[in-house]
């Protein structure tokens, strides 16, 4: 039973490894297989199909996520200082990712988005939920910000879309170039996107 | 000779339907040549690798888009009226590309990115051309604004960079929620990260 699960995870690591370097729709079951140390007999027993995999992956690598957002938002100190860690978190993420991999990875829901989005509803509804989440998660902390006077947004919800959009298009642009500094602009764009009233408000561009 | 440049166009044509529709990697020459009418003998003639033809792909697409782009970012309006019109050039064609192939195709070179990037370094380079020469487009006209004291930005390249990075998130989004109204937030978040002085001044949110 060990071993087992022990084959499992190793299956969705390695999927994970070659997704986030190759994308999905070129990965082989044999090949994912292989680069896991498994045989190719374990696969089925713990997947219904290479779809299935990928639901594993984006529930694990979101699991993961999920706790370094929350950890980054959550804490002491004043909202915005919060936000902005979790920008840090993100830029820190590409820099460990490109020094492992070589290249920037990008954002695996956003790359999965574009590849995938349009094949199969059931990823589709799954990246869907977890880009809610993320709005979520901004949303809150945005209204913290806000309850203090720190931002001058109406709708708190539609802001945090719009700061997780800009994140996503920095990452991808990050990705393009490989080159995880293209994220340095992100926290002077929130803060303008936010109309935020502190004493670091800069507009984008600064 | 007419017919054979009639090929050639025909095969670009269906590969990019096909590459909007199920992406690149999922692509094989004799889908392509079979859908552009065309026999699979005159795929090789016209094109080294499949390679090749993305990179045809990319650049065809980008003539059309450029034009379009220096159409709405040109003229003898306010610059960030042009501006504005960039944005409904940008959801109009996203509703057209809905109501053609059922779903919000998003921005092919954003797929390509996230899809083709760590693959081959040919498409890489010609995707960091064509997002320069966007952000250099979109410069232009900040510079204008900035000019006229309508922006606040202390770098229009920089800011530039952030309003197509916006532009691309929130065009993600409304491909995976295949929902071309996500790009209705663009125009206030564009004015609030160019800090705009305009009447119609918006942060995020409203």
């Amino acid at each position: 039973m060990g071993r087992t699960s022990d084959a499992r995870e190793k299956i969705v690591d390695a999927a994970r490894a070659l997704i986030e370097l190759r994308g999905y729709t070129a990965l082989g079951v044999a090949e994912i297989c292989k680069a896991a140390g498994v045989p190719k007999g374990s696969f089925y027993y713990f997947f219904e199909s290479k779809e299935a995999l990928a639901l594993a992956v984006i529930d694990e690598h979101w699991a993961g996520q999920q706790r370094a957002w929350k950890e980054a938002l959550s804490g002491g100190s004043e909202p915005l200082t919060r936000l902005r860690r979790l920008f840090e978190v993100t830029q820190a993420a590409q820099r460990a990712g490109q020094r492992t991999c070589g290249t920037v990875s990008g954002c695996l829901f956003g790359n999965l988005t574009l590849e995938m989005s349009n094949h199969t509803e059931a990823v589709r509804v799954r990246l869907q939920e977890i880009f809610e989440a993320q709005v979520e998660l901004v949303d809150a902390v945005i209204a913290e910000a806000r309850a203090r006077g720190d931002v001058a947004v109406a709708d708190t919800r539609e802001a945090a879309r719009s700061v997780v959009a800009q994140l996503e298009g920095q990452v991808l642009f990050a990705k393009l170039y490989n080159d995880p500094r293209r994220l340095d602009a992100l926290w002077a764009n929130c803060l303008a996107l936010l109309g935020a009233r502190t004493p670091d408000e800069v507009p984008a561009g600064l």
